[in-house]
């Protein structure tokens, strides 16, 4: 099998004598697959980045509805591979053809750069805000080089470094991008790539808006992501990884967003416990083992007042998660990544409910795995009993009283989201309202009777939170346009001549439909007109 | 003398065995204070950030027009002790007590507190995000622990850590607020907390909601910025301590906004240089001899293309300088800084015209000073010919052509602003639209025949820009309510109950006029009326 190209500065390139090489992995069947791809040098990266902040150059002088048309045209590719592209996934990552890969994340993908290409031609994402009396003009603009997008393993679609969610929203803000391919689908991601990159010729963008590469050496991905000519970085992966080039991207005073790990608490609280305690056994569950556990919204942490009616609450949990087999994971290291957060859970003072063992079978699996713990134990080790594992494991932990499922919460550190669960009257408002406002504080959304697992592409979701579910509070990776705010820059123009302003700055409103905070009111109008 | 009592937790205090002790400078006479400060120490910062904390905790359940009443009488109070502020500053930092203290910085400084007043009481900063099709609902709200604050010597009123910028915006973001006084003026500073605490007081907010020290050793520095207990920080001065601030917050993933330093460029095209050369001239002398030259914002950089017109341009702005008495500058260390750097720009080409030499008398100063250098000279040495002297000091880059002038701003740092002057008919317009796009991507503001020193209190300011101008190119820290996002956390709410909400986010629109992005569109109403 001959060594598979990179895609950079426009063409696809077959590396004769690569630093290094890999090959991925099909999950489902313990298989190596037989493409190698290429680890791409540090010349390589110097190259790429040169060429991509040359398209960002090219790409400012361009109409911004091109990259719209781009947007679209890669969807509509997309969809045109997508029997192709489920295949591939399905290989690389053992996720199931139907109805995961095809029917739910396809189609997900291809609205998010849908999504992504009408707040392009809507243009109101850049926030335009105009001062009349100063004439002092502001909007976001683009950062002035690519954007570096390291993918996760678990969204071969969402989130793909070269389709998704970070793609999409860096795109739409003007950046042209520099996919770094998670190497779990490397196959996959190089079809994304040359979708795109028929897209990128078929619209006349600039020839380096979209690179490939899969892999990168650690020294070349800190250079990657602090490089002067680099406009921003988005991760999701690994908090061992993001921590590594959060460190390499702030010593240069770039902007990185990461998405690192999470362990979700819900709060179940008693009255809700004694009016439905299987009905929410039943969506834990489910929640827990959708994608084999492998998201990053994942509730693997559980809260409840110690008593009775816990205690047949972990039952009926534990009676699920036994009943149910497991699913496959998405690479050879799941089961001992498990393995070995488990571990720590029950160093600390957790104990194995249900399962807790690797899985037998033609697939790497993981028993599906319940564990308990009380309230003085995680008080006495929060960081130890946040440990994430990633596959279908909840640590359901019986606090003593509202005041220890206070301190529980206050013991935590940042988490994507956080739930509480309460009874449909008022009798669960009292602890509601004790618990609430302190694990308000460390998630980013804040769920109430509900899982965490959907995260739906609307404008006001929050795929972020506090550090280190994220490196900073105030972004969200999901949500068109507030995600590609991450990937602007504030440009103010100061008593800059009409002509010589960018059209969204203009007195005319340049589509009559801009939204616009004119002299302190949002408006669609132009200036000037009442 | 006595020790000057710090403020923490409610109240003042006076140590009686600080772990050090330091004494601040009346720089119009070369002479040390007799007030004595203390140095705080790690037990002092520990309860500071737990007070800081609780503050937060205690405040989110109070109503955020509190918050205003408290901005509201805090400027009431400052402009009752005016005469004392301007005394204590003008004898701290030698500012002119007219206009500059009296009339231009005291009326600022209280107008960003109304104005942070009134976002609190308008509640659209927070972005309320509603989408009803999946009841998801965002805003910003408080970062869940007290932002520290690092005020410059430049600005004692403005920017000071307890009265300015920073100040009103974290504050009206919701937060209390931990301010570390200049320790230029810390008599200036602790009238401030005065008269910010009596307010605190008077509208029955946390008592930790403002609390004060005037020195940190950098350790304790480290160890505030980056603090689990921590919001955010807000830290205007030197790139040295900036930077060294900066690294300590992001290991521990904790936001921190800086604004360290800045040349802003000025390129002055051939065309304007014809047309009227002295008024140019005498505009660069004004803007950059403003505060003796130590503004964020002094245009130190001006870039022009050799002929006989900049030859011209440069004698006319060196005989401004040279006839013109220097200011005093802001301490001790000023004449020694600025010979510093001058020292710098010499050792790697620059020519000094005029000035050059510490410039004797009664106050500490330095020679209004013009250097040149060529283009080719500035390609060879970018860095060490962008070192900032924080004084009436400008350096005049001859480049050879437009190529040059573009490969000139290609090689900038990351400023707070740059600016082109240009021809008043299209003379200019070619060179323009060459150097105009590499620009734009270097600094915040982009000025257009206008100098950078006046920055307006406007929604669509921008002072900030790339690194290490500050330390992300997507913040402002002037012009509310766009400063006040720094200080917030995006608070997502998913299918939360309507009674659990945050005001902003319920159905009725809490005051018939806030904004808020309802399924897509920007409404002053209510949920579901059309």
């Amino acid at each position: 099998m001959s060594m598979q190209p990179v895609l950079i500065n426009g063409s696809w390139r077959t590396p004769e004598n690569p630093i290094d090489t890999f090959q991925a992995v099909d999950p489902a069947k313990k298989e190596v697959l037989p493409e190698i791809y290429p680890v791409s040098s540090s010349e390589d990266v110097d190259e790429i980045l040169a060429a991509g902040s040359e398209a960002a150059a090219q790409l400012r002088k361009l109409p911004s509805q091109k990259v719209a048309d781009f947007l679209e045209k890669f969807a509509d590719n997309i969809e045109g591979r997508a029997g192709e592209l489920v295949e591939w996934a399905n290989r690389e990552t053992a996720l199931p053809e139907e109805p995961r890969l095809g029917t739910v994340e396809l189609p997900r993908t291809t609205n998010q750069l849908r999504q992504a290409a009408a707040a392009t031609r809507d243009r109101s994402w850049c926030l335009a805000t105009i001062d009349t009396g100063t004439n002092i003009r502001s909007k976001y603009g683009p950062l002035g080089g690519a954007v570096a997008v390291f993918g996760p393993n678990n969204f071969p679609f969402a989130f793909n470094s070269c389709a998704g969610g970070d793609f999409a929203a860096a795109i739409a803000a003007g950046n042209p991008v520099i996919a770094k391919a998670n190497t779990g689908h490397p196959g996959t991601t190089r079809i994304f790539a040359e979708a795109a990159f028929e897209a990128v010729e078929a619209t006349g963008l600039p020839k380096a808006m979209v690179q490939l590469v899969y892999r990168l050496k650690p020294a070349e991905g800190f250079k990657l992501v602090s490089h002067p000519q680099i406009g921003a970085t988005g991760f999701t992966g690994s908090k061992w990884a993001g921590i590594r080039l959060k460190e390499a991207a702030d010593k240069a005073g770039k902007p990185i967003y990461l998405e690192m790990s999470s362990v979700n608490p819900v709060f179940v609280l008693p009255g809700v416990l004694r009016e439905r305690s299987a009905e929410v056994a039943a969506e834990l569950f489910g929640s827990c083992s959708l994608g084999a556990g492998q998201f990053c919204t994942n509730p693997g942490l559980v809260v409840v007042q110690a008593g009775p009616e816990s205690e047949t609450f972990i039952n009926q949990v534990a009676e699920l998660f036994a009943a149910n087999a497991p699913g496959a994971l998405l690479g050879k290291n799941g089961p001992r990544d498990i393995a070995d957060a488990i571990g720590v859970l029950t160093k600390h003072g957790a104990e194995v409910v249900t399962g807790g063992e690797v899985a037998d079978g033609p697939s790497y699996a993981f028993k599906n795995t319940v564990l308990r713990t009380s309230g003085d134990a995680f008080i006495d080790n929060p960081d130890a009993l946040q440990t994430e594992a990633f596959g279908t494991v909840a640590l359901i932990v019986f606090a003593k009283d509202v005041a220890q499922m206070q301190a529980v919460a206050a013991s935590m550190e940042g988490n994507l989201t956080g739930g509480l669960y309460s009874h449909s009257g008022g009798d669960d408002d009292d602890i509601y309202n004790q618990v609430e406002p302190v694990l308000r504080q460390k998630v980013g959304r804040l769920l109430n009777d509900k899982m965490p697992t959907g995260v739906a592409v609307v404008p006001s979701m929050n795929h972020g939170g506090p550090y280190p579910a994220t490196g900073h509070p105030g972004f969200t990776a999901v949500g068109i346009p507030a995600s590609m705010l991450r990937f602007g820059a504030l440009h103010c123009y100061d008593n800059v001549r009409a002509h010589r302003l960018p059209a969204e700055l203009r007195d005319k409103n340049p589509t009559g439909s801009v939204w616009r905070f004119v002299d302190g009111t949002w408006t669609q109008g132009d200036v000037g007109v009442k």
